[in-house]
């Protein structure tokens, strides 16, 4: 049947019918156990015609994580206002970033979880997109501090200490606020901590806990080990 | 040569260095890509050795994965000091995770970029040695607030994020603190950075971002979208 109707869809659609399916197989399975097969039977056509548009299971894998990337940086940047303040854009940046990982929770997870340690060329991809992420933010602490004149206050390498920080921080939260059980089913209110948090929850958990950090760290306060 | 001279070495120092030899080179590999001909010439040994004494790669890797989060989490409660203030806890815990990560990269590279997504069921004693680490910090951040009498303004799911967020935050610093290039040698010095942080600096960047910033929340003090 599937063979049948995949000879009516044009193939970029039907491509990116290949790629959904790759996502939804790669994020569960992980990308050594996920089969040709399964990823075939997710999109509804043969084996074959997934092999003759997208070559290779590495080559499928390959297609994904770009794919992932683009619309994971594409997302982030079109929330974010330029011209704003530094603050501003930090937390149109933050909002974009977790309503597109609730979003698109497989992408998320083959991005965060496979993608990075699959060895070359697979590893080098996501850590350019997460290098350009970190390069952003930095450029945003900086300019926070300057706004605030006390660019002097932080130093280059706690800068980009922070925005290190920062970043994990939101790959860690991600994780836990689309954090599914083995089933498939929201891991919220099974484990006692009730409903999934929204994605604006989150980015102001995030944003809160950021900004008033770093309002303190400009003032020059630092925290010292006390009695 | 290695073989003849195993024979005097008492087992469990063996087994030892073995398992150092394939912290090494797991690190370095990748858990796929590692050969049990490297992993035996590293610990100077012949390979059937190696599996007379540790069976198969995949057990080498779960006791590599056993033996590395028992020292993290060891290091860590051993940096702890118990019945203090909980921010001079949380200062403790985060020199000793940052200092025992700057002395064991590798250890903390199998850890945290091969163990976690290599599947079951490897994955799953990393998630449980991390669950407890966010238990511990979420406790924390729970006393903190009980401390400043402010256990009302934070609510449980946002203690919960935070933790979350502190977690990830401390990860992706350690992971930046010990970048090291293709070669081995440390990405410090060629990325333009200057030298590598040490854990101290390390630590005190994270915990006066942290702290500074719980100190806001718990004063009921929020970002907000402003002009």
């Amino acid at each position: 049947m599937g063979a049948a109707k995949s000879k009516r869809v044009p193939r970029a659609v039907r491509e990116q019918q290949m790629l959904d399916a790759a996502v939804r197989t790669f994020a569960r399975r992980g990308y050594r156990a996920a089969s040709m097969d399964e990823i075939a039977e997710g999109a509804g056509v043969s084996k074959p015609l997934v092999y003759l548009y997208l070559n290779s299971k590495e080559e499928l894998f390959s297609r994904v994580i770009r794919r992932e990337s683009a619309a994971l940086v594409a997302a982030v940047t079109a929330a974010v206002e330029p011209g704003a303040a530094a603050d501003r854009q930090l937390w149109s940046g933050l909002k974009g970033f977790f309503a597109h990982t609730a979003e698109r929770p497989d992408g998320w997870a083959v991005l965060h979880q496979q993608a990075r340690t699959q060895g070359e060329p697979f590893a080098v991809e996501v850590a350019a997109m997460r290098a350009e992420i970190v390069r952003f933010v930095t450029v945003l602490i900086g300019a926070a501090a300057k706004e605030a004149g006390c660019d002097g206050e932080l130093a280059d390498r706690e800068v980009a200490g922070l925005a290190h920080a920062l970043v994990g921080a939101a790959e860690s939260l991600a994780e836990w606020a689309n954090a599914r059980t083995a089933d498939g089913t929201s891991a919220f209110g099974v484990s006692g901590e009730r409903e999934r948090p929204t994605a604006k929850e989150t980015a102001a958990t995030l944003m809160n806990f950021v900004w008033a950090g770093l309002g303190r760290l400009m003032a020059g306060e630092r925290w010292a080990p006390g009695g």
